[in-house]
């Protein structure tokens, strides 16, 4: 397999962008990542959307995309694993990079989730629950993640605090992202008293519903070399599921693909949690952080919410995590989400992140996550 | 690259299968794939569905299906290019090997739609067009292939009956294939009698609406030949796009996307339009079969029909057409069509395909293609 590097980003603001279409926030992201690298023509392209279907009536859309970036014929194709398609998508882009396929490849990811009101969005996001055994009962994400937080609270001593903790964290980041949808610091107290939405997650525990795209370029690392700009190789890529149903799992604290997908991409990059300098993780929820950090290995069992009010993964930490704001604060436009994580580290690895740049920065790592956590994408990056 | 092959199949009977569900359809091909291949383990699945939250309102059907298989926690992707999501779900499970991330990968397509209403299926399916310039208007995929049709026998003299024989023939095909959804022969007679949909595409000129799953298991080519069967290697692989709207093409008989697919299969097989001895190709109205042997250089622009008149693509003629029945006698799951087409050239090639077999076939194609041509899939397979 061929060694892959990304060698451009292209993002805009996210938010409620009422004024675009799923097509103009696209092709305006996708011509930054062009710009970016240097480049105009590429050979294939992957797009991550959730559900577009749902979302804004329109299936189709890698060969739509391809066509309004004046790119078609070139092979396009749509990925979808729930909220962690963007993840996903880098992913076949890397391997199609790895395999020789092509030279060029464009990664995006994208969701306009505006479009509809709030209980058809709540609707569409449901479908990435299992519908037969979740859904039919009525419980939606918020709900399925406070069950997850409760039983952490109670097997573990994790603190309301320490979830509130999370978001006042990310919120800290997010506030040096002009790109970000909510761009301003919160308080522990703000989270703790804002609106419930499923007992103990409170409104500011939640990931906003948002509109926006995010795309990258990748090509082989000797082509990469050529380009005049710090060289960021992918170094592990892993992808793991499982239920996509909390309740079949054995242990509703614990997230399996996650760790899964997080040993085969610690394997194939050779490195340690420990030697991670910094991380975008999948921050739907605040309990979902704290759970990840767990999952990577990052902390032990159960010591997450700890090491969050110790401050671990604050900017200036030992391991600082979600430095672009994290879901919470930057937005979650579901389908795009993979994407701009690989963004925000790319950015971190070529010394870009200004004002929440992490000192040094040399290896860093993703987590995209579908569902309440039935599949997971993890990728190592490190600077050349 | 690797070399990859197919080396087992897994179908079961197409039709309304109310009494089933999206997992359990999935399920029982699945396992029929991996008993002949004579594997139990396969380290990664690919599932083409082209909208699955529109159709049962389920998303991440990746995970979901990798779970109920027994083979979480492997990588589960997803893909969808409208129609042609399982053509493009083989592309990506082929990569995989070529790449060398995987030794064995299980690729299937799926689509239950029969769970919704009509109106609703028809709405589903219309997310495959340009929804902000052509579904706007009201136009659904009858329409579409409805001008396609009269602008095909105004530039080039195609006749009604010449699209009738379409269907004619390929209702012989599905005759002798009992997992067919309408394993019954049809007359020219019948098909200018049916009830009109869209001038000039009349009922018997379309593809119906079915429930169905179809999967296959890929591995490196070495690996093939220590499984005792004949081998059926992919050496070709081709994927474009064009614009998804019809209205701006340049020409609306002729598919752009179809042809460039073609082209790069060609290319990458060695192999001219004259060497394949059986195809399978989307043939979702009368229309599109016709169009799509001028596209792949089966016959000249516009001399489709006329070669269907004179017998050229029946079972025994020079250039045998949807041996399996098409899309049109099979039924069109929508997602699990393209990998449907795979299983039909393999059981062809391996000389499994009984009534329906083409005597010393040993190179064959399938060409799957979404919406109006917007995207299409080519794979070359060959006896080794």
């Amino acid at each position: 397999m061929r060694e892959v590097a990304v060698i451009g980003t292209g993002m805009t603001k996210w938010g409620e962008l009422w004024d675009k279409s799923l097509r103009t926030i696209f092709v305006e992201t996708a011509l930054l990542a062009l710009k970016d690298a240097g480049v105009e023509k590429i050979d294939s392209m992957y797009v991550g959307s959730m559900s577009s279907g749902l979302f804004v009536g329109q299936e189709h859309i890698a060969s739509l995309l391809a066509d309004y970036l004046g790119q078609a014929p070139v092979p396009s194709a749509r990925v979808e694993t729930a909220c962690a398609s963007g993840g996903l998508a880098f992913r076949l882009g890397f391997i199609e990079i790895a395999s020789g396929m092509s030279e060029v490849v464009l990664v995006s990811g994208i969701e306009k989730m505006t479009d509809v009101n709030g209980y058809e969005a709540t609707y569409a996001l449901g479908t990435a629950a299992d519908q037969e055994y979740e859904g039919y009962h009525g419980i939606t994400f918020p709900g399925l993640y406070a069950l997850m937080a409760r039983a952490h609270m109670e097997k573990y001593g994790t603190t309301r605090e320490q979830l509130a903790m999370v978001a006042v964290k990310n919120h800290k980041n997010g506030a040096k992202n002009p790109l970000a949808q909510f761009p301003f610091e919160i308080t522990v107290d703000a989270v703790l008293n804002s609106v419930m939405v499923a007992d103990p997650l409170r409104i500011l525990d939640c990931s906003p519903i948002t509109d926006g795209a995010a795309a990258v370029i990748l090509c082989p690392v000797e082509m990469a070399r050529k380009m005049g700009k710090p060289v960021v190789k992918v170094t592990g890529t892993g992808h793991a599921t499982d239920t996509i149903a909390l309740s079949s799992r054995k242990d509703i604290t614990w997230l399996e693909a996650t760790y899964q997908a997080g040993k085969k991409a610690y394997e194939m990059a050779g490195k340690k949690p420990e030697e991670i300098d910094v991380l975008e993780v999948h921050d739907c929820f605040t309990i979902a952080e704290i759970c990840v950090m767990e999952a990577l290995g990052l902390v032990e069992k159960g010591q997450g919410g700890k090491a969050v009010e110790e401050g671990w993964t604050a900017l200036e930490g030992k391991i600082p995590i979600n430095t672009s704001g994290g879901l919470k604060s930057k937005g979650h436009p579901v389908g795009a989400t993979g994407v701009a994580q690989v963004i925000e580290i790319v950015k971190q690895l070529r010394g870009e992140s200004v004002e929440r740049q992490v000192k040094d920065a040399k290896v860093g790592m993703t987590q995209n996550m579908g569902g309440s956590g039935g599949s997971t994408v993890v990728h190592v990056f490190e600077k050349e």
